[in-house]
């Protein structure tokens, strides 16, 4: 993979984007108008690739770093890039402002791919002369360690952009899939905010406590799904398969969703005591070193995927 | 864990709780009216102590099978047992009289436990003189393997039945969790119906493909759930923790929530349409292979979890 690759944000979205290309073998280039943010993103990248390779993933991690350079000029990240990550703050006039910035820049056949978790392309590419190159390319967090990238385009994306973002994504061995038009939330945040939806309600009605809604998922529910999926779950759970099962359980799960009164917001006070409850789940109470543990799980569970042949 | 346990009903279902109790060092008898069952359930039990021996997870697989009897004589499974462990066919009747039959067979202080998905206690166990030790213990298929036990206990089930059976399930190594009232669904089942029909919602209207809506999950939302849950998710999602979380993205959630009409029964066009798609994912387009394929990687999983300290 000889692409060159443009990442507009240094935060850590645009961080892990930048092993996913460099670890594939792209020359990627960091843009961001803060120079002080290019030390704190090498590190992370640095230390991240240095993991990769302590568990056997990644051959020469000093290779790979090599691989990325940092500038504070748009234009020099951009210069010979095939495709751009755009990973600024999430909010749209910050969205429409940097795509402005981009729009002049962008030379035939140059895409463009935003971060962002919830705001339609549409909504910061309609006046752009290049509007047809632009889409979303929505990653988990940390993309270097989930793979997951959703696809959507707006109305006057080109196919051809479709095309070629699903292709390279393939081939930086991430997973992305296509979402047909541009639906709030797209595919990821409906489904995990149906199941939230369902666990606060729960977790407020007193039915089970914060702890044993999460032990319900990790211990029972997320195992399976960590390397099939809903459907696949449910068609290897009737003999028959998928239409056997939806014959014979779809009857509770209508039911389930007919005895739910209309959608409310999730409780405050029930926020509140969630929270009283997680914090002693935190390593050592403190958010950034659980994240660090998250990370090094996260890591060998995509290892665990990985020498199963699983993706 | 010298305490013996009756297993009724040699299914699939039995003979994994058999594993479970017997190589956590208890005495195990399984009763089924039909012989002709032991020999398949014997064969089962056997095959998944040598694969769990051979992973390094168990060490003398022999021995635990051995522990491990047959009897198509009720009297004889419950004998000696401290606890039993229902798992005869999912249906009403078949529930009531085979509760009808254990009931007069209990000693004071021994406890039973169902392994229905959705069937409440209180709907079997009404009538009988040991109704307050009784309640459901809803396993996830296989149990050997995914460790949660769903344990809801019916209005009059005595609190140290409750107790009893939590603390048994921790010591052979399941990860129980409480259910506080007699909830259509349960929890794991709500939770997982208020995915599913997302999904299906999602699939319906023809915004993702199934592999892509399985994608979804499997290579983004699975990963972190199959270790954290969804509550630890999303406290660690937002720098300052959950509250944070869910002000800044509950309006979201609510927002699609309110933007889906009331609930549908799933499309039996989009059930025949998943069902095609789905068939060229199955191991030769088989179901019990296929079934052989996840429950190793199940298994693998369960080492990987393991090794990981994580339950």
């Amino acid at each position: 993979m000889q692409q060159k690759i443009g990442i507009v944000g240094s935060g850590l979205i645009g961080s892990s984007w930048a092993i996913v290309f460099a670890r594939a073998g792209c020359e990627v280039m960091v843009f961001d108008r803060d120079p002080e943010t290019f030390e704190p993103s090498r590190r992370y990248i640095q230390e991240n690739l240095g993991e990769l390779a302590a568990l056997g993933m990644l051959k020469d991690p000093e290779a790979v770093f090599q691989r990325v350079g940092f500038t504070p000029r748009l234009e020099a990240a951009l210069e010979e890039a095939a495709y751009v990550q755009e990973s600024v703050f999430e909010q749209l006039e910050v969205k429409r402002e940097v795509f402005e910035r981009i729009d002049p820049l962008l030379r035939p056949g140059m895409i463009v791919g935003s971060s962002t978790s919830g705001i339609p392309a549409s909504r910061f590419t309609q006046s752009l002369s290049n509007r047809q190159a632009c889409l979303i390319a929505h990653p988990v967090n940390p993309p270097h360690l989930i793979p997951l990238v959703e696809i959507v385009p707006a109305p006057w994306t080109d196919g051809s952009a479709v095309e070629f973002t699903r292709e390279l994504m393939e081939t930086v061995g991430q997973s992305p899939i296509l979402v047909n038009g541009e639906i709030e939330g797209f595919i990821l945040n409906r489904l995990q905010g149906a199941l939230l939806n369902e666990a606060w309600w729960l977790y407020q009605e007193g039915y089970a406590t914060a702890d044993d809604i999460d032990k319900t998922v990790r211990n029972g529910l997320g195992l399976r799904w960590s390397f099939m999926g809903p459907f696949q779950t449910i068609d290897l759970n009737s003999p028959k398969g998928i239409a056997e099962y939806a014959e014979r359980l779809a009857p509770l799960y209508l039911s389930v969703a007919r005895s739910r009164s209309d959608p409310q917001p999730w409780s405050q006070e029930a926020i509140h005591k969630a929270e009283q409850e997680l914090r002693q789940k935190r390593v050592k109470g403190d958010i950034p070193k659980s994240r660090i543990w998250r990370d090094k799980l996260l890591l060998a569970l995509k290892k665990w995927k990985m020498d199963a042949g699983l993706q």
